[in-house]
């Protein structure tokens, strides 16, 4: 076990310039205070101040949550960018969370200020330690980014309270969350604090879960109902169908799935528990081998939001929640901490270029849910109804009512910088390419990093290395999956190491103007799914670096069924200066057949009727600028023949 | 406007041997069997002596829907074959249902025994003039079988009661079935006793649906609800969102759809109304352009039960209902009567030998009520939650909750020898082509018609043609649409005469002897998709005759999506007598991936991985044969490339 691989902190790291810079100027400009709108607009902020009354619309279970991250958002924004203003909002809502805690410790906005006689009652559906988790992980980011310790003040002594009631002694009782996320925050919590009990709590939450006597069975009868007619039909679907450390499947919602896993690496790496890590690699494995879309999106059924069978992988119902998404790239993040190897950042990056930045808009407004891969009109990936009652095409949203996935979005954005890097003994890993410059700590020496590329779009990356003093240390370079060809060289002089797990290992003396040339090649790909995807089969996606593309209507037409790019067609990569915000585009000499060129009715033998299919210019676009522009279709696998 | 085209009587037709002839035996020998245990153990017999107490389960509404179908199908397999032990158990039925009937006419067994407080409040949802319609068909159908007069004259009876209280005059009320049926129900009850009444009464259902004030609104708010919070989300689920004359599309749910239409159809005819029939011939039309399986299914979305947007027809989901297409079947007949042309029998002929007897296994007695085009583990027509919790094949079932499709289909198979022939003036139609012998009424002449065939597995049609007395009349035999060459002679003389719609016109004196022998060639079809169908593009189905073919897991393994069929692959038809009863199957020279030829992971560059196809010999079955041997997958579309 791995537990020397250490994150770097966010404040080390500033993203000047390239994608990401772009991405979060965004984030900051358009996403932050479309968040702070919806959330002030719509009751959560001042719901906190739990004056509800019987007949006014009901706050949500799930508003607390929504609060959290918004909070950790600006947490990580006001990290890289100080902002006097924005630190204000914060500090306003923080203290009305702080006055609406409880004597008792508690903090809960439905269940204090709407059902106080449910407190506690629902573990299984009503997600209060969801709730906690969310604040928990903005408490922690708050202090980190602005040394102001009074969230976390609160979340502790909620922490405390939730402590004292949960737990396997005497009079305790054996609860956990149907939505997991709290165990992560406690992990955060314990670093930020020391607290071991948190540490402690974290660990029981996820050694209960799925323990029998299963304690949502208990809490279903106390209610009086009857625990066969659980709506979601399978603890499953809350992962608590067996003791995790018996689970080897990734399996039911696809959110708590993924937050849950992460905690389990947390709790495996912080206590050196074989048993838990065996678990996590498992799921892993299992996801990445029957689970994912190639978007890096999870879970593609709405009925559970979540998993269904191996190889099941429908592209215009695909559900693939944004904050899945998201929360792969967090266990993506700690599965490499466990486990040293590339394949966990090949995944989050896969994730991360594609599912997740699909989520939101391109000008950083308005938002995805779902992230289908494939779009028509009159099909949305929240069942069949659409169709029925005439909706449109399937468009990002500003706000849901459970608004989960916005400041879900806007808080990793914000906090990217953190998974660029990461050290482990006198290695410094680099696991991310972006433009940016670093101040790290690599065993005791201070080194300065600066990132020059404009990835993803090019595959070469300058990386300058100026140690403090000079030195020798190891510089450990991502060699990322979808690359077969690539070259590194130190001031000139070509690197040779072959790649450990990974990753290409400079193990030199370094001293200031010491720079790194790594060049990775970028061809266009034509990928193919696997023959189980029935799905898929018989076509090709196009990719190209990290970055996965798609056909829209806006520079096809429509009826993208039709276009066929053959196998032996010529594909052509384009930046395009002034295609939202500059982009890389493909060009693929196609074939189509279009339906004007159709005699006759829905169903014609090929013996009556010759179909000629005519030449083409296909336009691909980064399947993550999806729906930025006229609505239409959309799909990104595409007929080879 | 024809209204001269009529029926024949059911009477006058023998299906004595050959695939009709099987089919109705086991129809006989299995079907209506198994439909009666079913009918008895589940309580919808005893249901008639409306003994329900709380505390039971409750009868469903749909109950006495199911004894009327049930009836119907006994009565039309006495008229063909009498059987005194089936004749009783109808009559013990009659006999209940004659006792349950209230004094004031009303007849039913839900909104009789347990919530009579609701009878006739919810004719939207609560389907108690559906109910009517079924039991009226059973009784002009038993009578016209037996001669028994019974359920007749209870049906005539609550028919009166419907038309006292329903209708446009003061102190009626202005309402109709949310779930059409009787409208078709009573034309017949018209002409079985002659009562205009009846006739009137469908005509008034016909006209007032979807007029404004809408009845459905002011029920709602009668029983205190608001018409906006409709379960269905519009009244075009039932059909009912605007005046019939104003329709022009296949809306809703599908198989009131096909009722309604049939109505209307009827209505056109009996009253020479241009303006319904021009409605009936536009919504034909957008059905058969824009919504039609190749099996001849109908309404896509389980949602719904029905239609979604054109063009919309997936085929792992489809729903497709047994009811949908046999209300099809009657639908297309009525069509063919108000205005002659063998696209509607075309079309007739696609659903019976496709959607509606994959309806019913081969050996009788399991049942599909949703028909999809391709089957995969873990999916069904009926959400998706059945990958999720792990659900098997969709396979037939013994019985339903809402047992619509088993007695609709024995109704069906025990009746089709009236779809053979009609008549109009002088000429006499044969409709579809199955070995029996007739004795039919030709404008007053009585002629013996006797067909010999292997059809559908051969194209090869002799038709004896015997006039008790020599004279001139016309014989016109359908060319199906599927069918591009064929070659007709009268006693081994060429008949050259062209097609009328459909049908070549043999205009020549008849004299016992005569002998017509059609020969429609039956070539193998690659049948294409429309290109606007996403979901079957780049694939093709195989046609043989009227018979549309499907690939199974049992003869081609599993992974269905891999087998690959080029356009220059040869194709082999091949009789196989020792098949379920003996069929023709198709043999194809494919192509396959197999996935343990993939190495590594969900998705691989085609730089980086060569996956070979491999030859391999492919076998298709009627797709009415599907799922009668070991579970696993099937498919209707199938790759071309």
């Amino acid at each position: 076990m791995s537990t020397q691989n250490k994150p770097i902190s966010l404040k080390d790291v500033v993203i000047d310039k390239g994608f990401w810079a772009d991405r979060q100027l965004t984030n900051r400009e358009h996403t932050l205070p479309a968040i702070q709108h919806q959330m002030e607009k719509t009751g959560r902020v001042d719901a906190w101040k739990l004056d509800w009354q019987p007949g006014q619309p009901k706050p949500h279970i799930f508003w607390d949550s929504d609060n959290g991250k918004w909070i950790e958002a600006m947490a990580y924004s006001l990290t890289t960018h100080p902002d006097p203003e924005l630190e204000a909002v914060a500090d306003h809502v923080i203290d009305l969370i702080e006055k609406a805690q409880q004597p008792d410790g508690y903090l809960n906005i439905f269940f204090t200020a709407v059902e106080p006689e449910n407190k506690l009652k629902n573990l299984r559906d009503w997600h209060e330690f969801y709730d906690a988790g969310h604040l928990i992980e903005a408490a922690v980011a708050y202090y980190e980014a602005t040394g102001k310790r009074k969230l976390l003040d609160v979340m502790s002594r909620y922490a405390d309270y939730i402590d004292s009631l949960f737990g396997p002694n005497e009079g305790q009782k054996r609860g956990y969350d149907g939505h997991p996320e709290v165990e992560l925050a406690l992990v955060r919590l314990y670093h930020a604090t020391g607290n071991e009990r948190y540490l402690k709590l974290s660990k029981y939450f996820v050694d209960e879960r799925g323990q029998e006597p299963q304690y949502f069975d208990l809490e279903a009868i106390a209610r009086g109902e009857d625990p066969k007619q659980y709506w979601a039909k399978t603890y499953r679907y809350c992962q608590a169908h067996k003791p995790v450390r018996e689970q080897d499947i990734a399996t039911g919602h696809s959110v708590r799935a993924a937050y849950l896993y992460s905690g389990m690496a947390d709790i495996a790496l912080e206590t050196d528990d074989e048993a838990l890590k065996k678990a996590c690699l498992a799921i892993w494995d299992d996801l990445n081998e029957h689970h994912l879309y190639i978007t890096g999106g999870l879970g593609p059924a709405h009925a559970n939001e979540g998993f269904t069978v191996p190889y099941d992988l429908p592209n215009e119902t695909a559900y693939a929640e944004t904050c899945a998404a998201i929360a792969l790239v967090f266990w993506a993040w700690r599965m490499f901490r466990l486990d040293p190897d590339s394949k966990y950042i090949d995944t989050l990056e896969r994730a991360l270029y594609n599912n997740v930045i699909s989520g939101v808009s391109h000008e950083g407004s308005t938002f995805f849910y779902a992230n289908p891969l494939a779009a028509y009109p009159n099909v949305t990936p929240h069942g069949n109804w659409s169709g029925i009652i005439g909706e449109k095409y399937y468009r990002r949203s500003e706000w849901f009512d459970c608004s989960c996935c916005p400041p879900n979005l806007a808080r990793l954005v914000a906090s990217l910088g953190q998974y660029i890097y990461s050290t482990d003994g006198d290695t410094l890993y680099v696991h991310l390419y972006a433009a940016n410059h670093a101040t790290l700590d690599v065993n005791g020496r201070s080194v300065k990093v600066t990132q020059e590329t404009n990835y993803p779009w090019e595959g070469a990356v300058g990386v300058k290395v100026e140690p403090e003093q000079a030195g020798r240390f190891k510089v450990a370079l991502r060699v990322p999956a979808w690359c077969r060809e690539y070259s590194v060289s130190v001031n000139g002089e070509k690197v040779t190491s072959t790649p450990v797990k990974g990753y290409v290992v400079i193990d030199r003396e370094w001293a200031a103007g010491d720079r790194i040339s790594l060049d990775l090649a970028m061809p266009i790909e034509r990928v193919m799914p696997h023959p189980r995807i029935r799905h898929d089969a018989g076509n090709v996606a196009l990719q190209r670096g990290p970055v996965v593309y798609c056909l829209e209507e806006a520079d096809n037409g429509a009826n993208l069924a039709n276009v066929v790019i053959p196998n032996d067609a010529k594909l052509t990569a384009e930046f395009d200066p002034n295609l939202l915000g500059g982009v890389t585009v493909i060009k693929a000499e196609g074939q189509r057949v279009e339906p004007s060129a159709w005699k006759g009715g829905l169903y014609q033998a090929q013996s009556a009727q010759a179909v000629a299919e005519k030449p083409v210019t296909v336009t691909a676009i980064p399947y993550f600028l999806w729906a930025n522009r006229a609505e239409g279709e959309m799909r990104v696998w595409i007929r080879a023949n």
